[in-house]
Formats: C-alpha cells, structure tokens, sequence
C-alpha cells in the first residue's frame, strides 16, 4: 500500500498487533527491540534493531533505516527524538510528536496541559517527598488521596493509595525517588475509554466508549459499547476528542476517563498510542485501532462518516485479557474454552508464560451485550457444564403481558406459537389498573433486557397494550381479549384507537395467535433463521389448505360435509 | 495454543493468510518455498526452507522439523508424502490425507471418485490426445464441449471449449502432452462455492454459500451469502458437505458448483485447501477459514453449532480480488478507493506487482447487499463523484403502499413522519382489487429489495393490507382510512380481523402517523440509531403537554380556553 518503512519504537503485543495491520497493507515495518520480542516474530526482516527503545543508540540505528518512526510504548528516549526531528527534517517523520510523548511521559505536566485547555480532570498537585508535603496534601484533599509517580507508571504501578495520615510513610517508601504529585480522590461509578484516532491534517474521531474493569490494577475486561446511556457514551467521546484535538502528531491515543456518580465525566489519563481498550476493535470494527494507527502515520485514508464505527449497527463486544497462570501455559485452558465459544476470538502474543504477564486477549461478538457476558462466563469456566457444546439460555426476543390471568388461555396460544418457532420468550402478569408500577418498571426495563418486541392482551377498557407502548420505543402489539358483553368490540376500540404519537400493532380480538406471528415477522426482517422458519410454516398452512381441497374434488362436497 | 510445529508446503497468498491465522494462535509455522515467498515475510524463521514443494528432497527437508504437514496448493509431490506416512507413522501428521491429496490432483479420478458417492456432477469421460477421439466426444456430448487437462490445472488454464470439430485441432495444440477428460456443457446460471471444513473426527460443517464470479476465468468476486433462495444455499451446503465427508484428512475444502436453471446443483470441483472463494470470512466470520483450517489440522475446538457462520445475522459480504495493473501498482488505487470506504479491509499479499497476478483481495462488509454493492461500485470507481466521502442513496426500509390515491391525504402524514425521523421509505398505490398483479408482485419481491416493514392503508372493505400479509413475510401494518359511510369501521374490521396465520398490525382509524412511528419501533429494536431519534421525539412530545399544562396552571382554565 505504501513504499515507506515504519520503525516501531518497541515490540510487545501493542507493536506486534501494528505489525499484524501494516503485514495486511503490504508496509515493511522495522522493531527496536529484545531478539525475538512478539513484534519481531511476525515480520522476517534482518534489519530488526536489537537494543532498548530508551537508549539513543539503538534509537538512532531504527531512525537510519526508516521513514517513519513511531512508538508503541511512551517510556522512551525523547532527547534523541527532538534531535532526530531537528537533524532530519522531511526525511523522517515521528509520530506522534516528541513534543507530545515528552508532555504526555511526565503525567503531572499532562495534567497541567489539560487543564489549561479546559480539560476537566480530577484535582491535583505537585508534591515533595517528605512526610510534611505529603501531610499537607491530606489536609488539602482529606484522606483517603492517591499519591502518583509523575513518570514510568503503568497497570497500577507508581500509584498508592494514602488512606490516612498514619500511611504516609509507607506511601514514601513505596514510591520513593520518584518525582510525585498528589490526586484527590475520585469516587467513580465507572471507568470509562475511548480510543481516539488524529490525522495528520490535525482531524479528530473516535472509536465508541468502552468500559473498563480493572483487577489489581490491570485492565481485566473492556466492554464495548459502554454500558451507560447513549448521552454519556457520547460526552465521553466529545471530551476525549477535544482533549486529543490539542496535541500534536499523528496515530491512536487511548483516552482513560472517571464516570463519577453525579454523571460528570474526568480525564484520568491519556496514552499516546494502540491501548488495551481498544483491542475490541480488531474483531468488532472494520479498521482496527492497529490499522488505523498506521493509516494515519502514513497519511493513508479513513472514511470520513462512521469510519471508526463497530462493524454493524447491531454489534456489541467484550475483551478478556489473558493473563500468564501460576502455572505454566494454564491460562491457555481459558484459551481452549474460548475456542469453543462462538463468537470469540484468541489473540495470543508469542511471549514466554509468567504468571500475571499480559499473554494474550480473547475479543467475544455478539449480537446483544447479554449474549456476549454469557458467551464471557462460558470462557470463564463459570457454569458448571464442562461440555464444549453447551446449551446457553437465550434472553427472551419477545414479551408476552396480559392484565389477568383469565386471558391466559387467549394468550398461550401465542405463546405456543413462539415455542413452536423456537423464540426465547417470557410470559408475565401485570395490570395497567391494578399494578400500574410493576407495568411502568416491566414497560421502561425491556428495551435494555433485550426483548424486541411486547405482545399485551387484555379485555374490557383494555389499557395495558397503550400505556406500555406509552413507556417504551419498542413495538407493541395489543391482543384484544373478548370479555361477557360487547363481544370484544370494547377491548378492540381501546387498544386500537390510540392517539397520535403512540402507536399499538393491534391484532383481531382474541387471535393471540396472530400477535406471536406479526411478533415473529418483526424478529424476522432482520434475523433470516425466522424468516425461513416463517417460509416453512406458510408453506406448510398452504399445503392444509391444497390437501382439504384436493379431498373436496375427489370426495365432493356431500361426503366431505357428513365427515 | 500449542506447542507442535506445522509445515506448510507452499508459501503464496493461502499460505500467508494460514500463517497469520498461526501468529495470532501462537502457533509455530514453517514454510516451504522461495526465498522471501509471502507467507515467509509474517514468520520471523531461520528454519523457513527454500525449494519446491513439487520437490521431494525440499519437502523430506520441512518434514524433519514440523509435526505437521498441510498444504497451501494441491500440486505437491504425493509419492514423497506417502512415503513419509509410512515411515514417520504416529510422529506427522499429514492433512489432508496423501490419499486424498492425490485424488484430488487428477480432476477425472476426483470425479470417478464422486460421482461413485453419488455425488451429482457434469457427465465427463476419459479421452486421448487424438482428433478422433475428441471427434467421437462430439458426436456423444454435442458442441460446444469443455476439454480439461486431468492435472495441474488452476484458474482456467488446463480447460479448453471445443465449440465445433473445426476446432478440435486447436484444442488438442492448447493441451498437448496432457492428460485429458472431456465433460459436457454444463449451461448454468450461476456458480456457487462452499467452504468445507472436516475435522479429524469426521465431522464436516461449513461456512455460507457463496456466489462467485469469474473474470477472464479467474476469480473475480464473491458474493456471501449467494445471491439465490436460502434453499438453493442449503441444497448447496449439503451437497457440498456430502462430498467432503468422503474424502479422508482434516482442514478446509473449497467446493466449487453449478446452479443449473432447473435448480439442479452440480458439483465441479474441489481444492482441498482454503480457497478464494472464502477470503471473505477474514471479515465477515468470527473464524476464518485459514483459522478453521489451522484449528482442524491442529486439533484444537471449533464451536459446534454454528462455529463458522457469518458474524451475525445481518452481515453481507463481498470480496473482491485485486490484480496487478497494467502499470506497476495501478492496482494500489483500487486498495486506495477501498481504504476510503466504510466497511472496506484490503489484504495484499507482500508480491511484486504483475499484470493479472493475484496482489490482494478486498473485503466489503454491510448489513444487506445492497449496500455492499453500492460499496463495491464506489471501490471501482464506477461513480462519477470522485470525493472520499460520498452519499449513498440507501434503499427503502419502510414501504407505504395505499390502495387508491385518494387515500394519500391519510398516509402522507405517515410519510412526513418517516422523513422526519431520516428512515430510507418509498411511498406507491397497489390497489387488491384494481392491480392485483402489481400488488403480488411487491408483496412477494419487498423483503429481498432490503424492505423491512411495509404500511399499506385502504378503505371499505380494505383488503390491500390483509393481501399483501398474505404474500410476505414481513410485518404489515395496515391503517384503515375512513370512507364516506360507516366512519371507517368498516375499513378497520377489515383489516384488523384477519384469520389465524395471518397477522395485520392495525393501527387507528385514520392514524398514519402512529403506522409510521410503530415501523420505525421496528427498526429501532434492532438499529439503536432509530431507538435514539425515538427517545428524542417522545421527549418532544412530552414536553409539548407539560408546556401546555404549565400554561393551563399559570393562565387559568377560562383564560386558556379564551385563546
């Protein structure tokens, strides 16, 4: 796709899965280097750079023989960056730039920046080792505060937390002869990240808002999309946009971001680069962050609209790292369960098993959220069947409701008919009149369970079908149950004459029947599996019908009467 | 995921793709062929050997050092691999089987071979390299006829049409020195592929059936799933898996069919390999093919029910072969239009460019093929806009149907409401009674032109919405529109008490609006943009009464109504 060479500043997994992209587009790329690091296993070359990426000379060895120099990790040698950037002009670009590594090295001088371009971040301080600061800080923030290393922190490490004044020597001890500075404590509800992409032009966009759980400090899993409301997802992303629209340099930055109970988002901290984060992208995305990475250190085009955007609107996602077990190779156990489990993907790194050490990830599709954590405890061994085919309980598509229980014998028949098509469905009681609270928690709380479609029956002043469809975007569909007097005709005007706005699929009075199948019809414009089983079951009532009238010919209409 | 080496004799763009599927396992691969093939660029090794996989030295060579034999290409040296069966026994694996590897290397024995399974396939013979010969196979088959060289064929070389006897001379110059078969014209419509993957326990699955398209009789396209009904796709995937539960090794098979008119499938041929017509499933399955095909030889799991089907229920592919130009690197702007398109992979190969060579393969993902294909055609630049970014006119989600213009007053609110909310509608008249063949034809064509829910309004006895249900098997929804007598009930009991089977969503007398926003629920319980722009307009409409109601408490009731 392009002649260049990029050298990658760095080999682990961030630079092997850069190497994964650019091998796809045809772009040589070069590694500085450990022999043998997972970046170099997947790219022959014999002018891979044997050497640390923090030291000048083996930085300056990769930058002889390359167009393009970027990082994959931002603990290395800025000094010789700058010089580099003055010595070569346009014959080398770096990115991103030494100007932005530097700033985002040093975490305390990355907040100071952030802050200055109205970034909301949590408070903080520049703090002196000693145990005098260290009080005055506590008294400032009160107890518990976090005390941070300002550079060479990663997964945890160079954080502690001050939880009262009697730790604060053990706070010293911990991080000592490092340069610190102090946070004050930040009660979130959730960790949030958005892996943002800058083009060279300086353009901003974004990858959705992920989720992430951290276990001892290490990123655990990731779920993508966020699950938070949409307004949240999307403040989250403007924040991070804005905050990487200030730096400069081209590529990938994984934004971390504080959900704080009161819904106000702060930026914890940035990463001038892939992120774990965002390794959902690889299976979920059509670009992913790798592959945007290189596209735009090398100035290769993005779509413009949604280029970022999870494959289909329909898409959801969870990451599991894979961490080294206590014994050797034992996390390749949670490997083979994920090879089991449809919709799930291995991404192993080629390093040598230890136990804690990121080994690999397993990226989990599917459809719903709800599939995915099931599909997650399938990997996670935390069902008891040990089976590789086990049978996962599908959370219900359809939502049968009815006022009383007395219209259960109209509505099983509905029911039969969602069974017979092998739908998940649930069946309930709730009453418009009389459990008007259980109906607004049921009609508010099945659009984010997964259920597509609510089928509601009910007789006489039947309200039930109306005021749920009053309380949720999804389609409703009112059956109405014929009672003792007036025939029905008083269920049917009430769910079918609803006002303008609030829209009820009503079916004929009593026929249940039909509701399951316009319920399946909807399910089955956008799942095939149902419109082929609707294909079968039509072909299936038109062959009754061929059957009844090709006895009625050959019987004629006198016999065919008296059976 | 283990520790066992794998071989793989041959080193070109399946090689490659099986190596990359192997990094992201972790799984050591080593390559037979020359220096610096492709597959050998993404395997850092100094155990790669150099050579033929056609030579029986160089293939011993890889032998010594893998646990595991497979292939990459089919026209291999089998004397050798038989030879290394017997004597290294338990210690390599070889897959697929010598046997079948050899089977299949001789187009005519693979055919004897099948058509004894009772496998359908083209009526073929053995035949000599003489006029005479080939003139009795006219007189047999008739003209034209295709010649075939039994072995080394690949991508139409090695097939010849004989049109008439006067070209017997020029067939018999194309092929000389080959052994040969003739088969007889097989007219069909469409050719079909699948991908089969056998396990070593025996158990065959496969991915979707494709449609491929050839060009100057090489791949050119693929369409996933085929462009035919789903019982052609089934017909083809049994077929096709029928076949390969006979052959003996494991890893993946590509099958290659005719769909001839009738609806008859035939089998054509079999690489026992992965194959072009399943690049796809890099992007549009949770596991590739190359994926599947390490897996299998490997023995590690595949998820049984449904492991190699495409990502979810929505996704459509394409994929596209990319060639090398004219020019060196033309070929790079078709990569280049393909990197500015949404749902757009390009894969290259790491080759030298080279007319007509095979250089990379672009994948297109969407939620339906229409959209593919709108991609596909901004990919060749066969629109005129020459913009990254390009509007593309998306195809109707919502039909409006109506059974005589003079119900268009009613329904066009309907349509205001589709337009407001962005939804992708057409808007015509099919009246039951007036066309009842143009009604037919909508109703049976709607779902495959990409329609997810169709609104049909009618007044009287209103039988478009009921008819049109009848005929597809999307929701309907019916609105019935009041007439000059009868205030529109009887239009509503027309449409609303449909007979069991046959669902009509109805909505109020009159009410197109409410018909609009319960298709758009439709949408939106499966495209969460709609759920958002929904959540939107009912906070809309919420706010316009509580506005309302804030006026009514701050005016009073007398004053209000003054107004």
């Amino acid at each position: 796709m392009d002649s260049r060479v990029v050298g990658i500043l760095g080999g682990g997994q961030l630079g092997r899965m850069l190497v994964e992209a650019a091998n796809r587009l045809d772009v040589e790329t070069l590694i500085l280097d450990a022999e043998n690091a997972p970046a170099k296993q997947i790219r022959s070359s014999e002018k891979h750079v044997t050497g640390s990426f923090a030291d000048e000379k083996s930085v300056r060895e990769l930058a002889e023989k390359v167009d393009i120099l970027t990082i994959e990790i931002e603990h290395v040698d800025t000094t010789v960056l700058f010089e580099l950037e003055k010595e070569k002009g346009d014959k080398l670009e770096i990115h991103p730039s030494p100007a932005t590594i530097r700033l985002i090295q040093d975490k305390y001088l990355q907040k100071e920046f952030l802050i200055e371009k109205g970034i909301t971040t949590a408070d903080c301080i520049k703090v002196e080792s000693t145990e005098q600061a260290l009080a005055e800080v506590g008294e400032k923030y009160g107890y518990p505060y976090m005390l941070k290393s300002r550079t060479q922190a990663y997964d945890g490490r160079g954080n502690f937390v001050v939880s009262s004044a009697e730790h604060i020597p053990e706070a010293l001890k911990a991080l000592h002869s490092r340069p610190l500075y102090a946070e004050k404590w930040c009660p979130f509800t959730k960790e949030l990240a958005v892996m943002v992409l800058r083009e060279k032009d300086g353009i901003v966009s974004s990858y959705p808002t992920v989720e992430t759980i951290q276990q001892n400090n290490i990123c655990h899993l990731v779920y993508a999309p966020a699950r938070v409301p949409d307004s949240v997802q999307l403040k989250a992303r403007n924040l991070a946009e804005r905050a990487i629209a200030s730096f400069s340099g081209a590529g990938v930055y994984g934004v971390e971001m504080f959900l704080l109970p009161s819904g106000e988002i702060l930026l914890n901290e940035i990463a001038p680069r892939p992120h774990n984060s965002g390794h959902y992208t690889i299976d979920a995305c059509a670009t992913s962050q790798f592959e945007a990475h290189m596209r735009a250190i090398l100035g290769l085009p993005i779509p413009k609209k949604n280029g970022l955007s999870m494959s289909t609107a329909y898409t959801n996602a969870i990451m599991l790292n894979v961490l080294g077990g206590v014994k050797p190779n034992s996390e390749l156990e949670l490997c083979r369960r994920a090879l089991t489990t449809k919709g799930a993907t291995v991404h192993l790194y080629g390093k040598g098993t230890r136990p804690g050490r990121k080994m690999g990830h397993i990226n989990i599709v599917a459809g719903s959220m709800d599939e995915c954590e099931t599909r997650l405890a399938q990997i996670q061994g935390e069902d008891s069947e040990t089976e590789t085919e086990r049978v996962v309980k599908p959370s219900p598509l359809v939502g049968i409701i009815m006022g009383s229980d007395s219209d259960l014998p109209v509505m099983a028949t509905g029911a039969r008919i969602l069974q017979q098509f092998d739908v998940p469905f649930e069946v309930t009681i709730t009453s418009a009149h009389r459990t008007p609270f259980r109906m607004t928690k049921y009609a508010t709380e099945a659009a984010s369970r997964g259920v597509k479609t609510i089928i509601a029956g009910a007789g006489g002043a039947a309200h039930l079908p109306g005021m749920v469809a009053a309380m949720t975007t999804l389609p409703v569909i009112g059956v109405p149950v014929k009672g003792s007097t007036l025939d029905g005709v008083d269920s049917l005007y009430s769910i079918v004459q609803m006002p303008r706005g609030i829209p009820v699929a009503t079916v004929a009075i009593n026929n249940a029947t039909n509701a399951a199948l316009l319920a399946i019809r909807n399910l089955a414009a956008f799942i095939p599996e149902y419109q082929l089983k609707l294909e079968e079951y039509y072909a299936g009532i038109e062959k009754e019908v061929l059957d009844k009238a090709d006895r009625l010919e050959n019987i004629g209409f006198e016999s065919y009467l008296a059976k």
